[in-house]
């Protein structure tokens, strides 16, 4: 195989990402969204939200982590982060997951895309915690706009969210914590 | 409005593009692929792939303008490349959409993003050239894929193919164009 047969093989495989759902609704509530287009999504806040952060960040970086980091959930499923699941085996599965699929690249490209992929998850450096903010603060904002989506699914409270997900979100982008947390705040007021 | 208050109804509002349907299908034939998802796609096919272009090229730029190319379609439409349509009428409806939508984000950045849109639009520059070519590519391999797809819809023939899609993705990716050509041509004759 050339190398533009296995980049290719790999971006046709890629095209899976379309079908694996999501916990999260759209913003209109019509249906879930996909890891495909909420993965372009996530691309596009970081592109308009990187000048929050506290550091000085490698946008491009950011960027890239976002488009490949769901990329495993081809083989390993989403794990919704208000459902139950066994973290470990979630974990095996994932690198499972990153060796058959970054595997169908060359070589160099495999190993280079891997490492993207390792450092979101290890989120050590402050591309990937903010990177990782990204992806948490995405999901409030669709169940803002829906009336609640997978809060209501998963009969989530405030103070579940604000323990489970805020400090996650605060780690990275804490500008946006600090915009996002008393909208969520009132939206449960407002609902019991 | 604050800032933050822009850029996140500008995000909301960029939700809807995953409502936006296309010509071509998934892979797997199972569904219509839509606007965000195909964005996806050819972003991740722009890291994989700008190492074929024969200039030196600014990736992260290309893959912004990938990001964003389509999301005038939100007010504007998809008009599929197979298809009928004024394409003055067409363009005038693109720039109203992107005076709305870039609108909704801080003057700067919607400068910024206007810009970059602009860029793509224009197919003067080399990674505007290469970006247009990833764009023109992705929905052939997603008809090769799945058994013909918009080219069946469209009854479509290697010539119109070759003379109208060809060049289009040869002027900014003459490596990818030659690996791809004999393959759509293959497909043709073995239709026959």
């Amino acid at each position: 195989m050339s190398r533009l047969d296995q980049q290719m093989a790999f971006l046709t495989e890629a095209d899976r990402l379309k079908t694996v759902l999501r916990a999260t609704t759209l913003c209109d509530g019509s249906r879930m969204e996909n890891s495909a287009e909420h993965s372009w999504h996530i691309a596009l806040y970081a592109l308009v939200l990187a000048e929050h952060s506290d550091e000085q960040l490698d946008t491009g970086k950011i960027v890239k982590m976002l488009l490949l980091h769901d990329i495993v959930e081809i083989d390993a499923g989403d794990a919704p982060v208000f459902g139950d699941h066994d973290t470990q085996a979630m974990a095996i599965r994932e690198q499972a997951a990153a060796d058959r699929l970054f595997g169908l690249l060359p070589d160099d490209q495999a190993q280079e895309f891997r490492a993207i992929w390792e450092e979101f998850e290890a989120n050590a450096t402050p591309e990937a915690q903010f990177a990782k903010s990204i992806d948490r603060m995405q999901p409030p904002m669709q169940n803002l706009a829906s009336g609640g989506g997978s809060w209501i699914d998963y009969d989530v409270t405030y103070d579940r969210f604000a323990a489970q997900i805020g400090p996650k979100i605060n780690q990275g982008a804490p500008k946006i914590w600090a915009w996002l947390q008393p909208k969520v705040a009132a939206f449960f007021a407002a609902k019991d």
